[in-house]
């Protein structure tokens, strides 16, 4: 496929206003965003965006999931859309792209065709979907997960989130409670533009990344429950102390990373002691495990070693260890005309590229279940994310959205 | 000294009653106690108490820190009085034995000396202090400190507990910040009857414990900051993992405490993560680092050792590590003739005795700035305390009751 190019490109100043203007609301005080999913904060951006999307003509539709999709008229207005899209939640301590940047660079891109009154045959359709970020209800993803039909929304609204709240009561309160089904229809393909939130490219000095794939993911809740007791009167042999064995898995992730090389990555983001008091030796411990790699095989050996180990330590240490699955993907290899159509459009604009896969889960790769899906990535400085200090210059960005501008418009002409 | 005997005996079946009756105050749902210092569940478990003191005819006084002191009247009432007492305050997850059961079994002696109108030489005095467990408002032993002089009225009141609020503000709000000046008038003697927090007498098969001193305590508060970051997409090798860190600080306490042996312990009992979440990679960690020994030339090669470890992991892993010292007491010995008194009580009441130190801190220690004093033991099954599961057989709180008796008569007719 030789792909065409349109002499239209987006306003990145303008970009960058919406951008600023979505990170004021759940703004933190010394920069970046909270917005968890269904919270004040993720209803009253939801209102803004919802707001936008109506400014520039899009019929808005709110689904069960309070999935949100603006959608433009085609000239075969009957033929599936083209879907681009993203998130708008945060994690708690959030910077203002992880997935902003890839919702409000689809409104510019509409307000551009709108301004040079140019319709595509395809619709258009600009999405976000609820709770990716999973920090308030596991698993991550939840709103495309059950968008592209691999859960029911019966399932889901029962969902328990950390402050105890049940996902369907949240989501009825904040007013996204929609009327429209999900799983919802299957797009023409779909294209999500992201910071790449890791060093890659900017390590490499390349632009736009165009994204192979999705690394699997796996995550695992521990609870480890020992004996509390005084801290100043147990001897050391005496103890079952759920802390210490909370730490020695701490390591044991590091480690079981490392040994399996390559790009398995293992993290324990959260621990969380019982009755975490100074002078008492904790008596329970919950911690998460995060285990992710490109790899299926890989991905199921390093979960056995964890499980080994597991059992190695609740034997020796006289603890009862429970576990639980938070979240579990499999890898996801992209469409190979999507992955090329990016790589192509990026070199016809004149940016360097490089094709990688994405360690991050992103709702494209739930998309991936039900049409031809793909990614386009923009460096993250020193791959910070999930982070106030998440940044990427602004050419960058600029940079990121033409490529979708393009690959959409090429997309859009399928016939 | 020969002790002379007296042929009277505690009530084991009403101390019980009573132990009962203030457990229900802050009772958890499976049993135990949380009356947290300062706290709404504080102030009733105090009320309760001060009821109890006025019923018995002692003269109540609250001083300016909220310990208070119920005093009954001597032949020689201007003599300084004997005083027995403890803590009613707990941690979060607490037994009902500790601490109550010291200041009960002193009501419960006071109720027999009125039942049989004996009048002491010596005034008796039993006192609780506040915020002995330090749970809420660090250090612990802090209503004892400054009793004994040991801290100002004003500093303490500046103290800022775990949930923000200040240590002056509560004491007033909860009705309890007297007018009695503190550091208050030093008694003639000091016993504190309490349970033993630990498995030397019940593995020895003993009922009573004549305490020798009280190991020293080091509590140091560690802040790590490293950077937080994307758990899936930030290579090993990047991340400035605070978590990591915490879990190494963690595992190290341990090996210190079991490579400096005898009597040494080490405990990480609080670890706090932030952001918290399964999916990033912690950026800061707050914990806490509780040593103890009996020497302290020892507690101070361990001190050592932690601030070297400390130094070496900040720098290997590019963190900045701050400490704080939250406690810090020098391990104390208690006066010989106090130490013989209930030893040789427990022998004349047909008790089996034992000599040992004390692991966990005591308001006793406190006292011993400004006057002889001593604890009693009794055991506590399988060394449990500091949870709820706390529990000694109540053939051993009345034996520990009738020594404490005793032992305050022989006190009280000193000259």
């Amino acid at each position: 496929m030789t792909p065409s190019m349109s002499a239209v490109r987006v306003d990145g100043h303008r970009l960058l206003q919406r951008l600023r203007e979505l990170a004021e609301i759940g703004a933190l005080p010394g920069g970046g965003c909270a917005r968890l999913a269904l919270t004040d904060a993720d209803r009253a951006g939801r209102d803004l965006v919802v707001g936008w999307m109506r400014e520039l003509g899009l019929e808005v539709t709110v689904d069960r999931m309070g999935n949100v999709i603006g959608r433009r008229a085609g000239r075969d207005d009957d033929l599936a859309p083209v879907m681009c899209g993203s998130h708008i939640d945060t994690v708690a301590t959030g910077g203002v792209y992880d997935g902003n940047y890839g919702v409000l660079s689809g409104l510019e891109v509409v307000r551009v065709l709108n301004e040079q009154q140019m319709v595509t045959r395809r619709p258009l359709a600009v999405a976000f979907f609820s709770d990716e970020e999973g920090s308030r209800f596991a698993p991550d993803m939840l709103g495309s997960l059950v968008y592209a039909g691999g859960l029911g929304v019966d399932a889901a609204y029962q969902l328990i989130g950390v402050d105890g709240a049940r996902y369907g009561d949240e989501l009825q309160r904040i007013g996204y409670r929609g009327e429209a089904p999900c799983p919802g229809p299957a797009p023409h393909a779909y294209l999500e533009l992201h910071i790449e939130q890791g060093p890659v490219l900017e390590a490499s000095g390349i632009t736009i990344g165009a994204v192979t794939g999705v690394q699997g993911i796996s995550w695992t809740e521990v609870t480890i429950t020992g004996q509390s007791n005084h801290a100043g009167t147990t001897p050391l042999a005496l103890r079952r102390d759920a802390g210490l064995a909370a730490a020695e898995l701490t390591l044991f992730v590091r480690r079981l990373a490392d040994e399996l090389g390559g790009p398995q990555v293992g993290t324990v983001g959260l621990v969380d002691l019982h009755p975490n008091l100074v002078n008492v030796v904790p008596g329970r411990a919950r911690l998460t495990v995060d285990l992710r790699n490109s790899s299926e095989d890989v991905l199921l050996l390093a979960e056995k070693g964890l499980h080994e180990f597991l059992d190695e330590l609740a034997a020796r240490d006289g603890l009862t260890i429970d576990t639980r699955v938070l979240a579990r993907f499999e890898p996801v290899e992209f469409d190979l005309r999507m992955i090329e159509l990016v790589a192509g459009m990026a070199d016809h604009l004149g940016q360097s590229v490089l094709r990688l896969p994405s360690g991050a889960g992103h709702d494209a790769q739930m998309l991936a279940r039900v049409c031809p899906a793909g990614m386009i990535f923009v460096p993250s400085h020193r791959g910070i994310s999930h982070n106030p200090a998440e940044h990427t210059e602004p050419d960058d960005l600029t940079a990121g959205a033409n490529v979708l501008l393009q690959a959409l418009l090429q997309l859009a002409e399928d016939a």
